[in-house]
C-alpha cells in the first residue's frame, strides 16, 4: 500500500497512510484516526463511476478518488448525482457501492474542507454530508455496500447507510466511527444509523471509544453482514443482490421505508440545526487547533 | 407430511403444501410463502379447544382447523372470545398456545379473506387481526407458545405475540413474518413486535427479505427461545409456565404492561387509520392481480 | 462468607446470607432476592471511601458499609455528596466503583427503607434513589464498576448507571434486576437502563423473572461487559480507564450525552410522579404484607 499510494499526491493522505500503517501497533490499515487528508484538487476526472447493467437493472458505483476517496464537497456533489440520476432511472433497481482503490473503502470526511474553512463552506460540506446519507439511507433500491477495503467514519456511514454490508475478510482493513479519537464528534443521525445497526450498547461503546473494528471484529458486533475474500466481495454483492431482488420493489420499499422513516424524518426536521451546530463546533478555536496538531502530525511524518 | 394432509380437503392449503414441500430446496415444510388457502366452510365444529387445569390455573388453548390452522375472521373471532373468557377467568393466570395438527403451528392469515372480498368484509377481517394481536401482546396471564410445527406470517405473529417461544427442534419447520416474497407488507404493529424480540437490524433484514428461518435459525436470532423435540414442547411449556407462575402476578402484569405499552398504545390510536391502509392496499387491483396468480399457481400446482 | 458476615450485625442481612448462600440450589451468593434487610445505625463512620489519585486524574470510590452495602437513606445521601464533589473537581477525569465489602457489590436497596416507614421519609429515600442514578448515569467522568461480589437489585443499577463493568469471574456471584421476585415492581428508568444494556427482549425476560444472573450468564447477555479473577478486578478497571481517557473529554461526554440524555430526561420530566407511584405503590398494604412476610422469613431462618 505504502508503494501505491506514495506517489499519488505530494501533500495528502497517502503518505500519511503509509507512515500509519508502518506506525500500526496491530497491523491494521490505518486510513487515518477519522478523517482524511487530501489536496484540493480541481480534476474535472470523474471521482465516481457508474455502471449499469441494464440487463439486470443493478448499478455498481465505484468510488475512483486516490489516495482514499476522501469525502470532500465535490466528491459529495457528484456521488449525490449520480444517486439521483440512478434513483430517477426506473430500469436501476439495485445499487452496489464499491471503491477502485486498493485497500480503502472511504477514508470519510475530507478534513480539509473541516480545517481553516469559511463557515460557509463549511456548512455547504455538511449540507451535503447530510444529503449523501439522506438520499443512501431512504434510497428506494436495494444497496448493498461492497466493503473491500478500510471504510472509518464517513466510510462507514455510507456502509451503514446500505442495505446490506459485504466486507473483505481482512483483519487489517477496518471499520468505524471513530470521530472521537480526533476530538470530533459523530452527530445524532450518524449515532442513529449506528444504533439501528448494532443496538444501543454496542453503538455506545463505538462512539464513546471511538472504535474501530477489523474486518472479523465488525462481523462478530453486526457491523458488516457478511465477509469473504477480497476478491469475491464484489461478486458475492451481486449474488446477494439477486436474492434481493427476488422481492417485490413495492413491498420492499414500503417495509424499508417502514424501519427507517422515523430516522431520516428526525435529520430532515432538525436540519438547518444540524448544519449550525456543526459550524458552530467546528469552527471553535478549540477543535480548530485539534484540527491543526493533527495536519501538523501528519506533515511531519510525511517528512 | 404430504400424506398426512394430502386428503384433508378439497380445495385447501394442504395439497399445496405437500406440492411446496417437494418442491422445497431447503427441505423445510413449507406452509405457503405468506398465507394459507382455505376453502371457507361454514362448520360449526369449534376451530379451537381450551383445557383449563384449574389446580395449576394454566389453560392449553389448541388450534385444531385442518389443514394448517388459517386465521380467517371465523377462526379468529374464536380465538379472541376464548382468550377473552380466560382473560376475565380469575383462576386462569397462564396460557399456552399450540395446534394440534402435525408440522403446522399456523399458516397465517387465511389469503381467501383478502382476495375478492368487499372492503367492508376485509376491514372486519383486518380488525379481528389487530384484535388477536392486542389480547395476546397485551394479556395479563403468562403466555407461551408451545411451537410445534412452521408458523410463518400470522403464525409467527402469534407468537411473538407471546411471553415465551418454544419450538420442536426440527429444522424442516420455519418461523418469520415472510410477507414481502407474497408482495404484500406487515403493517407497523407487526414490524414493532418483531423489532422487540430480534432487535432492529435482523428485524429489518428479515422483513425487507420476508425472511422464514428454520427453527435452529430462529433460536439463533432470538426469534424463538429455546427447542425442545417435537414430543415435549408441551410438557417443556408447562414447566416454563410454573417458573413464569412463581413470580407474583401483580409485579409480572405491573411489568409486562411497563414493556409493551408503548408498543400497544400505538396500535390503539392508530387503529381505524390501519384498517383503511389495509383495505386500500389490499384492494389494489395490482395486489389483487398478485393475489389470483398466487391462487392460480396454487390451483396448477394441485392437479 | 458466613463466618466473615455472620457477626457484623445483630440484625441484619448478613445472618440471612449465610443461611441463604447454605439453602442455595444453584451455589450462588445470594444476597437477598431483591433487597438488603439492615439495622438502621447511626454510626458516624464514613459508609464510603474515596481515593483520587491527583497524577491519573481516577478517583476509587470504595463502598464500605457491612455486611452488605445496603443502599440506605443514609447511604445514597454519602454517595451522591462523593459523586458530586468529584463531578466539580476538574481533575478528577474518570470514577471506579468498587465494595470493599468480600463477596458483595452491593445489596441493592435498603428494605428498612421501605417497611413501615411513612409516606415522607418513603418519598425522601426515592428521591435519593433517583438522584444517585442520575448523577451516576449522567456523569461527565468516565465511570466503570468494578463488580468484585454479588450486586442484586439497586447494586445491578448502579453497575448498568457506569460506562464499562468489569466482574469477577466467580459463578456464585450474581447480578441482576430482581425486583418481581419479591412482589415490587423495577420502576421505568430501572428499565429503561436495562433496555439501554441488553436490548429490549432480554430486559423483558429479565425484569418479568426478576431474573439474577451468575457472572458468566451476565457476560454473554452484555449485562457486564468483561470478566476477571477477582483479584485482578480493580487493576482491570484502572487499565480499562486508561484506555477511555485516551479519548478527549469534550467529545466523548457530548457523546455520552447524545447516547443517554433522552434516558434521562424522561426521569427528570417525571421525578416527582414517580416518587409519588413509589410511595403510594410501597405503602399499599399488599406489598406492607409482602414485605413483612419478607422480614418474618428472615429473622426466622437467622434463628
Amino acid at each position: 500500500m505504502a508503494n501505491a499510494l506514495r506517489n499519488s499526491a505530494k501533500f495528502g493522505f497517502s503518505g500519511v497512510l503509509s507512515q500509519l500503517s508502518s506506525h500500526s501497533r496491530n497491523g491494521r490499515v490505518c486510513v487515518s484516526p477519522c478523517f482524511s487528508l487530501q489536496r484540493r484538487n480541481n480534476s474535472t476526472s470523474p471521482k465516481i463511476k457508474v455502471d449499469l447493467d441494464s440487463s439486470t437493472g443493478v448499478a455498481v458505483l465505484k468510488m475512483q478518488s486516490p489516495p482514499v476517496n476522501s469525502l470532500s464537497l465535490e466528491f459529495l456533489t457528484e456521488f449525490c448525482i449520480n444517486l439521483e440520476k440512478l434513483e430517477m432511472d426506473k430500469s436501476c433497481r439495485g445499487l452496489i457501492l464499491t471503491s477502485t482503490l486498493s485497500k480503502v473503502f472511504s477514508a470519510g470526511l475530507d478534513i480539509m474542507e473541516m480545517y481553516g474553512t469559511s463557515p460557509e463552506r463549511c456548512g455547504e460540506f455538511w449540507k451535503a454530508v447530510q444529503e449523501m446519507w439522506l438520499k443512501l439511507y431512504g434510497s428506494n433500491m436495494v444497496t448493498i455496500a461492497a466493503i473491500n477495503g478500510s471504510s472509518p467514519a464517513g466510510g462507514c456511514l455510507m456502509s451503514i447507510g446500505c442495505d446490506y454490508r459485504i466486507m473483505a475478510d481482512n483483519p487489517r482493513y477496518s471499520i468505524g466511527l471513530n470521530e472521537t479519537q480526533l476530538g470530533i464528534v459523530a452527530p445524532f443521525w450518524f449515532k442513529d444509523t449506528l444504533v439501528n445497526t448494532v443496538g444501543n450498547r454496542t453503538a455506545e461503546l463505538s462512539l464513546e471509544l471511538g472504535q474501530l473494528y477489523s474486518a472479523p471484529e465488525a462481523l462478530k458486533i453486526g457491523l458488516v453482514d457478511q465477509l469473504v475474500p477480497q476478491d469475491q466481495v464484489l461478486s458475492t454483492a451481486q449474488d446477494t443482490m439477486s436474492k434481493w431482488l427476488a422481492i417485490p420493489d413495492h413491498a420492499r420499499q414500503i417495509t424499508k421505508s417502514m424501519m427507517r422513516k422515523q430516522t431520516i424524518d428526525k435529520l430532515l426536521s432538525n436540519r438547518e440545526a444540524d448544519i449550525t451546530n456543526f459550524v458552530s463546533f467546528i469552527t471553535k478555536d478549540s477543535i480548530q487547533r485539534s484540527l491543526r496538531m493533527y495536519l501538523e502530525m501528519l506533515k511531519s511524518r510525511k517528512v
